[in-house]
C-alpha cells in the first residue's frame, strides 16, 4: 500500500476514541484525517479539546486536527465510532446511508442479523453478510460491530471448544476493568476496595452476543449458535482487562488435557493471515495456577492477545477454565482496527 | 451468668486472633484471661507484641496480658484458636486431649467425621457428634471448627434451598478479600488494581465443606448432602467480605420469587435461639440489582449477618443469586464465638 | 434534656447529608425531623430517595420522613447543611434571615468576619461573634460554619504549637480521601492506583481557614492569627481520613520532645467541657513511627479525635509532625453536630 | 560497535533485577550473558527461577541462561546490580575488586566519597572521580551508583535551580510507589485504601543524596552542595512512579515563570549527548494543574523523562513544584543503563 488510507473516529474524545486515536498512530495501512467530538470541543484542535486520559500526550499530528461536529460528509469513508449507544443507535445509519464505512464499537447494531458481529479469529466470513445488509437497508456504505468488551474476553476458548466438540452450555462469571465503563464512569466512591456486581445490560449482552459469534454465516444469513449462556458481570478495582471464569458443558466428553490441547494448537483461520495487527499467537495458554491476570497478562500481544489458563475438570459441567483480554484494546479500538483490516484484505474496504 | 467464663486465644496476635480479642472485649458471657503467641512475642504484654492491624488499639484489659506460649495447661478451659494450619494439626488435638474445648478457625479437623464443622444458623444440632469425638478419640475436651470463611459467605442460602427443595449442584465463583490470606499475607504488588484467580487449597474446601455443613446428624454420623459443588476461587483487592456468585440446580423447580420468599421467611433453627451475637436477621435480603457490596453489607449485623442479592433465573441452571458475608468477623472470629455461645446454651461449656 | 430538640439536614440525601443522618440517629440532645434534598428526591420517603452510600440502611424513623424541598420554612429550627457550595451562598443566608440556625459544611461563608469558624476544641469563644452576625446582617437566626476538612485535619496541633510558643509559618502537604469529594466525586479511572495533585479551591482554604480558627475573638472581632501557610493538597486512592504532613517554624524554639509534651498535656478549653460528642481524648500521640496512617486512625473516638505522629525536628524549618482527621466525620458531619452541641450549652440553641 | 557489550545481572530474580532484564532486552550496546540469584534459584533457567512480576514474560535468550551464584569471576565484566542492601554491602567490593564494573542500585556505597552517585543529566563529570576510587580502595574494577528512587524523582527540577540560582532550602513530601519497596515488599492490608507515612531510612536519603548529586567535582574530590533539605517520605497505593511535592527558598529571587523558562530550556549537559536511552526531552514541563501524576506520567520518555508541574510561588518559602519520575526505571534500572552508556562513551567502559 503506497498511501494509507484516510479515516476518521467519532467520538474521539471519549475513552475509546482516545484509544483508536492511540493505537491507529503509527498504523502501517490507515491514518486519522478527521476526528470528531461533542458540542464542547468542536471547533478546537484535538489535542486541547480531549481531556487525554491515557499515557502522554495525544499523538502529534491528530492533535492538531480540528475537531467536527459528528455528522455524515465527514472527509473519511472509513470511520471508526466510539459513540455512546443513544448516538450511535441514531448517527450510524445515516453514515452508512451516506456511504461510509462505519465500524462500532456500540451495541445498538451488534445482533441486527444483517450487521456481522465481527472477531477476525472467529467469524471471518461472516462479512459475508455485508452485501446483504447494504441491498436491504439501502446503504451505499455499512456497518461492522465488534462484541461488547466482556464478551470478547471469553468467546475465543468457547468457540475453539465450540468448534471442535460442540458447546452446549456455559456458566461465565466475568470480573471487569472500570475503563469498561469510560470516563468519567465508575465513581470512585463505589469501586474503591469494592466490587459492583452489576453492569447495566452487560449480562444480557454476554448471554447472546457469543451465539451470534460462534454462529454459522451461510445462504445470506448468520444462524446462531445453539447454546446456552449464564452470565454474571461484576466491576471491580482493576484498570484495564476483563477477566472471565467459564464452566461450560459440551456434546461431547474432553478432559482437560484435551482441551489445553485444542487450545494450543488452534491457528486462526486463513481469511484473516495477512493483518498487521493481529498478535501471534492469539491465544496464549498459560499454565501456572494463578494465571490469567489482568495486570501480568493484558497487555500481551499488544493488548490484542487472549491469555487462558485454569483449565480443569468441573464437578460439576465438563470443562472450566479463565479467560482475560484487554478490555479497551482487543475488547473495543484494536478490535475493530483489526476488523478494518479484514476488510480490507478481503476488498470490503479500497484506498 | 454471674461471673464471665474465663478464655483463651490461641494464636493471639495473628489476623484472626486480633478479631478474637477486639471481638470477644465486651463480651456478655466470655471474658479473655489467656493470649498465647508466637516465639517473639512470648513474655511480652500483648500490647507491646501483637503487632494490631485493626483500627484504634487493642482493648485495656488484653492489652497487658502477658503473650504465653501455645502449650497445653492454659488457664482457661475454652480457647479460640487462631492457629496456622501447621500448628493447629499439631496441637489442638493434644489441647483437646488435655481438656481444652477448642473452637477453631484452621482446616485441618473440618472434615473428621468426629468434628463438628459448625454454624449454628445451619447445622446447630451437628454437636451432638461431640461424645462420640471425645469418645472415639479418648479426649477430656473437644474440638468444634467453623468453616473457611469463602464457604460460610454462600452456604446459608444453599442451605435454605437445600432444605426446601434439595440442591443438586452449585457453580459458585468467589471475589475474596485480602484479609482472608492474614498478615503479611498477600504482596501488594499482586493485588493492586489486579486479580489473583487462585487462593491455594480454597477451591477444594468450598467444594467439600457445604456438603458437610447441610449434611444431616441421625445415629452418632454426620451424612453429607448429596450436591455437588463447583468452585473457582478469585482475590480481588477488597480489604474485608467475600462475595460469591452462585448458579444452582435445584431438585424441584422454585421461581426467584419463591426463592426469595424463602430467603426472606427463613428463621433460623429453635436451638440457636438465645445466642447474644446471632444478628436479627440473620439474613438480609437486598432487592437492588447491585447489592450486595463489601463495603456496603459486610458490616450488617455487626459483620455477623449474610447479605443475599440479584437472585435470579439462571438461563443455563435454575436459580442464581450472590452472597456476601464478612470474612473475618461471620467467617472467623465472630463465628467461632456464636459456636462458643450455642455450646454454652447447650451446656457443652459451663462456667 | 427531657424532650430532644428537632433538627434538619439540608441536601440530606447527598455524601455529608447521609453522614449527618447516619450521626444523629441516636444523638442524645438531637432529632431529626425534617429532611430536605434536590428536585428527583424531593416527595418521596428518604430511604428511597437517598442513595444510601453508607453501610447498611439508614435509620429507620428517618428513612421514612418525607424529603421536602430546600426552602426556609422548614418545621425544624436548627439546621445542619450539606449544600454543595452554590447553594449554600444563596441559601443559607435566606434561611438565617427567616430564624434558622445554620450549621454549615459549606465554605461560602467560612471566611465571613462575621460567621464563627468553629471548633469547639479551638475556639470555643468565637461564638461571642453570633450576636454582631445577626445584628449586623439582620437576621433572626445565624450561621456557624466549619472549617474544611483538610484544614480541619492539622488545624489542632497547629493552635496548640500556637497557643504555646506562637506559629510562624507551616509549610502543609496533605493526603486526602476521596470521600471528600462527595458522590459521584471522583473518577475512578482519575483515582485507582493513581495521585491527583490538585484540588479545586483546596490550597487556598489550607491556607487562609488556620488563621480564622487560631486567630482571637475580642472587641466583637475575630483577629487572625499572623501565621503564614503553604498548602499543597493532593488526592490519594483512600476511602476516608485525610493525612497532612506539617513542617512548622516557630516563634521561639521547641523541641521534639516538649512538642509531644504539649500534644499529650493539651486539654480542651473548658467552654467545651460537657458535649456528649466530644472524644476523650481529643488528641491522640501516636508514638510509632508509622502513624496516623487513614486505615487505623481515623475512626478513633468514633471519627471525632485527631491522631498526631512522627514530632520531629525539621532540619529545614523548627519542628514537623503528621496529623490525621476523619473527613466526612470530625472534618464535615460530626464536626458540625459538635458545634451545635456546643451552642446548646452556651445557649445559642434552645430546645 | 560491531559487537554487543556482555553484561551480567545480580540478584536478576528480583524486582529490580527483572527490570534490569527486561530493560536490556533490546539494547543497542548491551547484552545479558548472566544473571545471579539466590539459592533458591541457582542452577534453574532464569524463566523458571524468577517469579517473573513484569507483564508477559521473561526475553526469551534471558530465559534460557543458568543462573548463577553471586560471585566474582562471572563471565561479565559489567555487572546490573539489584542486590538488596546486605548483600550489596558485603559483596560490591569484592566484585569490584576482582576487576568488576559494578553499577548498584543498593544504598552502602552511594554517600561513600570516592564512588560516584550519578545521574547523567545531572552530574556526569563526577566519573572523574572512579580513578581515585580504584586508587583508594586498590580496586581493579570500580563501583558506580545511582541514586535512590526517591530522590531521583525530585532531583533534576532541584539541580537546575541550584544551578541557576543556588538553592537555600527545600522541604519535600513524597508519595511513593509501592514497586520501590520490591517483592513481596508491602503488604495488602498495610497499603490497600491506606498510606503509610513511614519508608525505613528513605527519608535521610532525600536529605543527604541531593546534595551529593548536586555537588561539584574538584580536585580529585566531591564536594556536596551546601542547601539543607527536610525530606518526609510516604507509601500510597500506587503501582509505579514516584511523586514528590518541593518548596524551595533559593539564594537569589525567582519568578514562578522564570522557573518555568528554566525549566523549558534545560538541556543535559554535553558530555551525555550520546546516550541511545536518553529520552528527549529529559524533562517534561506540564502546565495542566492536575500535572504530574503517577499513572500518566510515569511512562514518559520510555520511565527515562522527569514530568515537573505545578510551579508556584510558595506564601512561605519562594518557589514550589511537584516532579515525577518512573521509580523502578528512571529511579533504578533504566537509570543505571543510562550511567552504563555514559560510562561507555567516556571511556570507562571498553567493550
Amino acid at each position: 500500500m503506497n498511501k494509507k488510507i484516510p479515516v476518521g473516529v467519532l467520538a474521539a474524545t471519549g475513552t475509546v476514541g482516545q484509544r483508536f486515536v492511540e493505537q491507529l498512530a503509527n498504523h502501517p495501512w490507515f491514518e486519522v484525517v478527521v476526528v470528531t467530538g461533542s458540542e464542547r470541543t468542536v471547533g478546537r484542535p484535538y489535542g486541547e479539546g480531549a481531556n487525554w486520559k491515557l499515557a502522554g500526550r495525544p499523538p502529534e499530528n491528530v492533535a492538531n486536527l480540528i475537531v467536527q461536529p459528528t455528522e455524515p460528509g465527514l472527509a473519511a469513508q472509513v470511520l471508526f465510532s466510539g459513540l455512546p449507544t443513544p448516538e450511535a443507535k441514531e448517527l450510524e445509519p445515516a453514515f452508512a446511508k451516506a456511504g461510509h464505512i462505519v465500524l462500532t464499537n456500540a451495541s445498538p447494531y451488534r445482533m441486527d442479523p444483517y450487521v456481522p458481529l465481527l472477531i477476525p479469529e472467529i467469524n471471518p466470513n461472516h462479512i459475508g453478510i455485508i452485501p446483504h445488509q447494504r441491498e436491504k437497508y439501502g446503504w451505499e456504505g455499512y456497518i461492522v460491530a465488534n462484541a461488547n468488551c466482556s464478551t470478547t474476553s471469553v468467546v475465543l476458548p468457547m468457540q475453539i471448544l465450540h468448534q471442535a466438540v460442540g458447546l452446549d452450555t456455559a456458566v461465565i462469571v466475568t470480573m471487569q476493568a472500570i475503563s469498561g465503563a469510560g470516563y468519567p464512569g465508575v465513581a470512585s466512591m463505589d469501586i474503591l476496595g469494592n466490587i459492583i456486581p452489576y453492569i447495566g445490560g452487560e449480562d444480557a449482552k454476554v448471554e447472546s452476543e457469543p451465539r451470534k459469534l460462534c454462529g454459522t454465516f451461510a445462504d445470506g444469513e448468520i444462524q446462531m449458535a445453539d447454546f446456552v449462556v449464564s452470565a454474571q458481570t461484576n466491576r471491580v478495582p482493576v484498570f484495564d482487562g476483563h477477566l472471565g471464569s467459564v464452566s461450560v458443558k459440551l456434546k461431547q466428553p474432553l478432559s482437560p488435557a484435551d482441551a489445553i490441547a485444542l487450545f494450543q494448537n488452534w491457528q486462526p483461520p486463513a481469511m484473516c493471515g495477512d493483518l498487521p495487527s493481529m498478535p501471534n499467537p492469539v491465544l496464549i495458554y498459560r499454565p501456572e495456577e494463578d494465571r490469567p491476570q489482568p495486570r501480568l497478562d493484558r497487555d500481551a500481544g499488544n493488548g490484542l492477545a487472549w491469555t487462558v489458563g485454569k483449565v480443569r475438570t468441573c464437578p460439576v459441567n465438563d470443562i472450566r477454565f479463565l479467560a482475560l483480554a484487554h478490555n479497551t484494546l482487543r475488547g473495543a479500538a484494536s478490535g475493530s482496527i483489526l476488523n478494518a483490516e479484514l476488510l480490507v484484505t478481503q476488498g470490503f474496504i479500497t484506498a
